[in-house]
């Protein structure tokens, strides 16, 4: 396997999917090392930093990337394992910056209200322990909470000549926000131009599902991720493989049109998987699946529907690349 | 503990939260046993039966009750403890009616399509397994699936003289048609009139989270509940507490108000449990919670937003009566 | 014509569709000669009334009614024609009631930020100059507007039992503050209960399209309104008649969904004027229709989807029953 | 005044806000006769042309444009005044794109229903009588209606080095397809790029509000618009004014929230003309806004909240720059 360590410069930086020249061209079967700088491109260090102040808005979700994979055509399906997350600092921030979030008005949900208080909050990692700190920033209150490391954004070029900020989840993946796009997690994302031109960023260290005040704790993160291709087969939204779970992402609004769309994809997911009839899949998914909320923040909300692989026939998705996967990178 | 038995005849049954006379007056701390019918009020019972030509769409979600529980009145908390539910027959059916569902449209998402095919599915249960099969009517496919017994609707009367069809989740409970509403979950509802007048049903014998098809696997249910009351204190909406959760649900349109009421409802909860300040508790919420939908079909959408009570200190609501109720059913 | 004025005392008010037992029994054709109270109830009478002092929410949107239509049967269609509206106090009232409107968070978009300021504004009724008088609270600014009478509310009793808030636009009509319901339209109902059992209230001064703060000009009000009744013809939600167009009126949520109501209920209504298929009466709609919001701030949000007589061939609804009414409407 | 005429050739029509080379750069102050193709880029020639098998998606909503102006820069108001829209062609098209409108399915909304019938409408355009024959399809009705020529998008390059389809109406103005942007208009559009950007197209013969089934009667067209430029002022969505009446209009989803940033644009607005107070304007433009729905079928729903001139106190935008327009255009 051939293995390339990538870590952009601030000016090497994106800020959208499709747009963008490429950083580098890559062949599928790729092991990507990355490193990604935090959502809000490293202006919040302190709880003296507020958002109002220091967050230049134009620039925030920093993607690394474009790369051009070799041999991704429309229509093809872009295959990311994610092989490892590493928090790349010792702290990460999160921020209630002015209308933006899920609990304030915002410039769409568009309000006469006062905006609530710009706060920022750090959150200290402790490595040997594997935490990070919360401290209330309106009273005295700590606790120590697992690191889960995750990326908020990871998405291809749109289809059309369309060039969408590193802040949307769309068709095209973008910021889904969504927890289980983690290690050990296969993506699938529907290829719109040729070479992919996919991205990742926004890493976190942690995140409850919603991302209810719009941000994480959001830290700069080391990506291990090996890249493949599957020729044809392009899901209409993204889909994710687990170990235990195939699931689809829906992005859209309202937070009801998020959910149908994820939950159509996995009716088509379970057509192909099972051969069931789309009557049969709704059914069965009706009694099964789970539809936990991924962010309830962004430009667009998005909901992934997961149905457990432990309820069901062993089924082969995209001929067992994530099994495949799953063995390659143990022996990275 | 006063234990008491109740199988409501046909013409017992209610399809109202409110509007309807007490089945009987209860004191708090009693150990109700229930029989409930199921959602199409026993008119499917094979894949011949089709919901356009067998189910009375006035007569649906049949509930069990009301009942006046002593003492209570508006303001204070009902506490609902799930014992046990243990299915009463042999048997569930899940439907596609025509126009209702989540991936069709609707009386509301009103459109100019075609409805989906009407179509029955019957779930025979095979009680040694503790499981019921799933078979396709439009392919040949069988799967065994655990049973999971739930309650779709449990709700008081709510406030200001209305009567809600048992089609309804809103802020008095009702058809949220969550999973969590499960043996050893307690419920907390608002008492909106004296006596509070709850009543329960729509038994489903497994359901995936957003129940898409709008019916899961329906069935008449044996319900155990012990009764508590709680003077004061009561929620603006529904809370449930479980040995490993706090949460709340949100139900109303579209999906994303559902979700900002169910987070609002959770950051007032952590308020009470841990002393912090909403925007704190804002922020912790952002990086802990779960945010399943319960449904995307009904009325109005429900979601639980949900906290793990493994991350927090330990915290005990409503002075511990989950706990005490966990003690008490160990008992019966 | 049989000619009947009833002013309900204090006592007398209901604050429900369905639910209340009948103010009287008439026969259709008879002319109603009604008063009705303000939204707020009487209780803001002086810019110094704040809602949240002064208004209690459980009694606001008085209804006059509810009248037992003799002969209506569910299926029927109820008939309301607007003869005339005249304000019966000589100013009315508007209000930011806090968390309630459409430029604030709510119960249901329910968000963390702080109320806006409670606000009462007192506008002064001209009767020669037919005008109420606008004078700002924050500033030095003062407009006369010309007085143009609708009422908010006009409803039959819901089915199934249900017993609905006078603050609800739904199925049945309701709190629908629409303006098209003025001097001069016909509002035909569906009639879900023996005797319709409609009322009125909640009249206007005047009010701007979508009502944005939630309450518009206030007022008690004089109504003269004919009553007459269908047999069988119900429309699956409310319609309007003018003299210059044809309406219907679509209340849910989100917003889309009161649109797709409304136009499908427009789409059924030219099948029958004209005799058009589905799909060329939503082209000749697409072309053709006029789409006003009437609220965005209720408990469901109205819009109102209406075609102008005059780009059409003369058609005749209901038998002509609108030329009929306003042909005896010239006679009182 | 310079006069420029531009009809592009096929290959220099393009299908995006931004992301294209500018067509010419013009001065502030220039007349630009324009020629637009229709939005099915003149696939749909008869009624046996069917949508899906003429229609390439990709190329619908050709834009003529864009234009660069020289000065503009980000944070001015870029101005354009219609002076004439006149049909370029005998005949405009309409049709039902399977998946595509406001009582389908769609993309977003996502279910599982067929289609509707794939169907086009032909409306020939009677020059003398200045109207379009509708024919049904389904049957035998035909009607003449009033040409009422607008345009269905017009919109500068989006901020953030965003590349949008033409078939999104946003902050960018871009496919609002309002009926007020007709001969007599003049639009504000916040301008985020150097040299603004600005395209054309969509040229609709005729179009009720909605645009139910997704397409107007779509036609190629001639227009005359005056290019002006306001320095600073940009407003944060686009506005438009008339003789009559100034008007802000909102595009997101769910349509709510459109409505509310038409408001609270107004509100701004109001402030700007007339010095009033936030609280104040909320207030008066409840009782006086209308709100028409410009389109419940694009990727961004779009609500127009306009206000009638008549009943205010005489108010002078952007340096009364209608006016002069008015005036100006009178001259060409």
């Amino acid at each position: 396997m051939e293995i390339i360590e990538y870590r952009p410069s601030r000016d090497q930086l994106v800020y959208t999917f499709g747009g963008a020249k490429p950083a580098m061209t890559i062949k599928p079967g790729t092991v990507l090392k990355l490193w990604s700088e935090d959502a809000f491109n490293h202006a919040l260090t302190s709880v003296e930093d507020l958002s109002s102040e220091k967050v230049d808005l134009r620039f925030v979700n920093p993607q690394t990337g474009p790369f051009y994979v070799e041999g991704a055509e429309p229509g093809d399906t872009l295959v990311l394992h994610i092989v490892d997350l590493t928090p790349a600092r010792s702290w990460g921030a999160s921020a209630t910056i002015p209308f933006f979030g899920g609990l304030t008005s915002t410039d769409r949900t568009a309000l006469l209200q006062d905006p609530l208080p710009d706060t920022t909050w750090i959150y200290h990692l402790d490595s040997a322990r594997n935490t990070v700190g919360f401290e209330s920033r309106f009273g005295d209150f700590r606790l120590e909470l697992p690191v889960e490391p995750m990326l908020g954004t990871v998405g291809v070029a749109p289809p059309g000549g369309e060039v969408r900020s590193s802040l949307v989840p769309e068709r095209f993946g973008g910021n889904m926000d969504s927890p289980e796009v983690k290690a050990g997690s296969t993506i699938y994302l529907g290829v719109n131009v040729d070479g992919a031109l996919f991205s990742i960023g926004d890493g976190h260290y942690r995140q409850g599902e919603g991302e209810a005040c719009g941000t994480a704790v959001e830290g700069a993160m080391d990506s291990t991720i090996i890249v493949e291709l599957v020729k044809g087969g392009a899901p209409a939204w993204p889909r994710i493989e687990t170990d235990t779970h195939w699931m689809a992402v829906g992005s859209s609004r309202p937070m009801e049109d998020s959910w149908r769309i994820g939950q159509l994809e996995m009716v088509r997911w379970f057509g192909e998987l099972f051969g069931l009839h789309a009557m049969d899949a709704y059914q069965l998914l009706t009694q099964t699946a789970q539809a936990p909320i991924a962010n309830a923040v962004d430009a667009n909300y998005s909901v992934v529907v997961k149905a457990a692989k432990s309820l069901f026939p062993s089924a082969s998705a995209y001929d067992g690349v994530h099994t495949d996967l799953r063995d390659r990178s143990a022996g990275i």
